[in-house]
């Protein structure tokens, strides 16, 4: 079996203090969330760059449960950090930019206080009287390390997987002091299922007749069969099904040869064997029961209204991550935080990340081009909101208005020029308004209001090159398919919602329609309209299947757009409905004008102004 | 908590023989297929319903892993049996109709011979020394008890799970004696992924203290610790995350309060813990180690070229069930069986049944309508192949083609009345000729085809209810979709591939065409023609998107048809992909005549014969 398959994250280190961390403690007692205090905390921290003389260019990252604060290599003869693909000089998160921060968390066995730390009380290691602590305990730590650092407010705080919890506490409860949160592969509270495995996980620890009641420091051994059982049952849920299937299935029986307890008939099984020992080396098995407990433990709303009430206090911009392959951390978790950001007017940014690699799909290469787009971008736009829009060229506005070369892929989101009625559309929405953009494209007109002055904008986009480009130009745009409706949205949350050229290409017409209506004071749509008499004469004459522009490229028989309709037929679909036209435009694009005149035979594209 | 979280399909028995067991010894050795033997082989099973004069309707169910002989109840006083749902009197494996026998497998704890069972040469329990067995030495048990029962050949054998590996051995090794092999949540080997899973069970188990070298038998603790952890583990894998979500995020703080030494801080915890407690009651490790390697170890194959060399000895019907939530033997494996099949020409049917219950949905009454349907009636179609046929009724051979009374739920293959393309299809068919029917419906056409005599007919639906309908009469259909390819099916396999009024509702044309043609010698497809003269004035004189007949009950807003093109658009996408048309027939539908006179305005439906 190739030896890269035993490749990981870890670098392998003995347990304790790392060469590159720096330490502080802190005296007075730390009272924890859940009662109980701990005498005097310790947090052990790398850091990479240089805080600037504003002091406001420091970014925090927080780690998930087995990692530690060595985030990346100081230099190129240091061992490898766990999140090297992202932060360093040049990077998604750049050094050079900006001063990273990494502590290892409280309840880890890397430096910070934790189990193995000596309890003062008794002189021995805390063990299993280390006490329960949360994501909010572990949070206190990391600020006061950030005091201590005399930073006021940082940048951003960065945190994937039990990181993202972290992260999200920061949010919430010192929103004052942080600009930007990105969360990334996480979710607001465990599935049962994921917290399952953590159980079986701490049974595991428990009752290895090893454990000894936590107090297995000083001699005799470890419970090293519960701890690699555990991590060998959180490496399955960290690969995707996919994944497993491509390391190991071509070569399932020629297992590696490796000196381990464990079973290596199969080489899944020598791949787990080997971390599970490698683990043991480096973890210790209290810190995993702490650290384990705090993340099942955290619990920041299962409903919507829940949510929306902890998110409440918050005062930042969100970059929300997700990866489609990831079980654990599972893509619809990472939406519900989304939809109460968005019921709350916050900021927020949100892609669902196309992936084989499961939920370690964030700690990869492998999809690096958009998850690291999307912090690069995020976190530039922190560094001076309206910097970005100036810096980009306001002479290029219009440009997501052509088509590129070829044909976009699995984009239901089709756009060909559109400058009369894009020039027609802005002139429909007043000074002020928010906007909710649906099928966005590159956020042409979006960037066209902000630049107008208007706060409160929103993008709906497919495409995850789109949706990077968006942010790049400090839009904040949602991943979403029209065709699974706009539950995202609250009721009338928008003065306006467009439609620009897609009713054609959407499914569910019924349900589009009205959720724009339910979502928006007044629905803005425009389409091409089949009655244009040229389309006519297409049927009426040729015999062929009229092609309208948006087909341009396509033919029947692999055009987007799905379903024909005239002005006349839309008109009835709204009386049906019930819905309410305010205004009527009609176009002929051709030659740019308004047209009065019969415009279910004279115009090529309709915009109507609609409402419920 | 409630009670019925707790509420499994095990019965809760102490280990060791059943109640309602026989069983019978076999004295020779049992040579096993990966070498070794064992002295003499025990068989303990339950029977239900009574063997026929002519000795030819037993039905064998092979149980999963942690199943027994008890598959049900043998009367109202009695302890459930793990598949009350589907065996019984009137049931869809109907005691009153079948001789029903379910043997305790080898390897296993409950009556057979397994590592609980004293080994002759030393006079204690085989424990670890219990030979390696697979699920063909498992087989070969089987064998031996049907010989005994005086069964030449088996009306059908039925096996989910493990069961299914069992029921796949027979089918390949003993293709005489059996006439029907029904293969529920199986899969030709394990994924990575699950048998990843399995290898961390064996090593807690292995590794937990008691477990002495597997002989735990007649002093001191058992390795319950380690088999619970397994089964913890195991019940995950069960379950689907949703069916997790539904049982214990209401509640997941509140345990239940149960006497156990595992961790029940949360709902989920609990359960597990219950679960856990009670597996040992009634399971052996050895056994579970045994069978989970023998479960490991099967494959019958990865590629497509493995599977079909593998499937060539068998001679029997085939039904093939999976579930849409089942992530331990996931749909995809199941599919990959079917493709085997049809490429060898083995007569088979398939439905993927929608299920939140993950793998377990086979052992519940939730999609029991769809399961149990396809089960009833692949039962009744061994029985006699071709009185099912006759039964229904020759009189009313027409009534697939009438439209319900409702549109009808996420079907792509919608058919208006069709006499005239129908009975027009089925001139251009010649005597004898292999037919394959995509978007088949309840398989008019096909069992018109089957009552001229036709022999090799495959149907494709979407519809799980048209499909359980397909197979009650008899038909071959396997469930797909179309936008999805046809790559089940090997190049030239069909003399004719039918696409009857089914084109105009496929995103992908260009491929669906290309896929027919590469199956089919020759393609029927029939469509609706856009430039019927009615059509074009709808357009041109109305104003109006023109509405084919195909989209009665619907409007442009809502059809399942998206893609409107005339004869002449037709026929120019033949030429560009250089398909040859053979015959063209352009029907009038409502003067019931044949056009010859420029059918691209006076034909509303055309019929067209193509080739590549």
């Amino acid at each position: 079996m190739a030896e890269d398959l035993f490749h990981s994250t870890d670098s392998v280190r003995g347990c304790g203090a790392l060469p590159h961390a720096k330490s502080v403690t802190f005296d007075g007692p730390l009272k924890l969330a859940r009662g109980g205090e701990l005498p005097q905390v310790t947090v052990a921290y790398e850091t990479y760059g240089w805080l600037n003389a504003a002091r406001d260019n420091a970014v925090l990252i927080c780690h998930a449960l087995s990692g530690d604060s060595h985030v990346a290599k100081h230099d190129e003869c240091d061992d490898p950090g766990w999140w090297d693909v992202a932060v360093g000089p040049g990077k998604p998160i750049d050094t050079d930019r900006y001063f990273v921060i990494c502590p290892n968390v409280l309840g880890g066995c890397r430096g910070s206080t934790g189990p193995n730390t000596l309890n003062p009380a008794t002189g021995k290691p805390f063990g299993s009287d280390f006490p329960l602590i949360t994501v909010d305990d572990i949070m206190a730590a990391q600020r006061l390390l950030i005091d201590h650092l005399g930073i006021d407010r940082l940048r951003a705080v960065i945190g994937g997987s039990l990181g993202g919890q972290m992260a999200l506490t920061w949010a919430t409860r010192h929103p004052d002091r942080v600009a930007g949160i990105a969360l990334i592969a996480t979710a607001p509270r465990l599935t049962s299922q994921a917290l399952a495995f953590d159980v079986i996980g701490r049974n595991a620890i428990l009752r290895d007749p090893n454990y000894r009641d936590g107090q297995y420091y000083s001699e005799g051994p470890k419970p090293d069969v519960g701890l690699a059982i555990a991590r060998m049952l959180g490496h399955i849920t960290y690969l995707s099904r996919e994944a497993m299937t491509q390391k190991f299935d071509p070569d399932r029986l020629r297992a590696r040869e490796i000196r381990t307890q464990f079973e290596t008939k199969f080489s899944v099984g020598s791949y787990l064997a080997y971390q599970g020992d490698k683990f043991v080396e480096r973890f210790d098995a209290n810190s995993y029961l702490t650290l384990s407990m705090a993340l099942d433990l955290f619990d920041f709303g299962a409903t919507r209204e829940e949510l929306i009430r902890n998110f409440q206090s918050a005062e930042c911009r969100w970059l929300v991550v997700s990866f489609t392959s990831d079980w654990l951390f599972p893509p619809f978790q990472s939406r519900q935080m989304v939809d109460a950001l968005v019921a709350l007017n916050q900021p927020v940014s949100y892609c669902d990340v196309k992936s084989d690699c499961g939920h370690d799909a964030f700690l990869l290469p492998d999809e690096l081009e958009i998850y690291g787009g999307m912090l690069t971008a995020f976190l530039a736009n922190l560094e001076e909101d309206d910097s970005a829009l100036a810096e980009s060229g306001a002479g290029s506005a219009d440009d997501s208005w052509q088509v590129g070369a070829g044909p976009r892929e699995a984009s239901h989101f089709r756009r060909a020029d559109g400058r009369l009625d894009y020039h027609t559309m802005l002139e429909l929405i007043e000074p002020g308004a928010s906007v909710l953009d649906l099928g966005c494209g590159r956020g042409g007109l979006l960037r066209e209001l902000k630049r107008r002055g208007h706060q409160r904008l929103i993008g709906v986009e497919l495409d995850e090159l789109e949706i990077v480009e968006c942010v790049r130009r400090g839009l904040d745009v949602i991943q979403a398919d029209l065709n699974r409706g706009l539950e995202v949205f609250a009721d009338g949350q928008f003065d306006y919602v467009i439609l620009s050229r897609t009713l054609q290409t959407v499914m569910d017409v019924e349900r589009v329609l009205n959720e724009m209506l339910r979502v928006g004071r007044q629905g803005i749509v425009s389409f091409p309209n089949l009655g244009y008499a040229p389309l006519r004469r297409q049927l009426a004459e040729e015999g062929r299947a009229p092609s309208v522009e948006a087909d341009e490229g396509f033919a029947w028989y692999n055009t987007p757009n799905v379903r024909f309709f005239t002005i006349a037929d839309f008109e009835t679909l709204c009386d049906e409905q019930g819905m309410r036209i305010h205004q009527r435009i009609a176009l002929n694009t051709g030659t740019g004008k308004r047209i009065i005149e019969d415009p279910n035979s004279n115009a090529d594209l309709a915009i109507m102004v609609l409402s419920h």
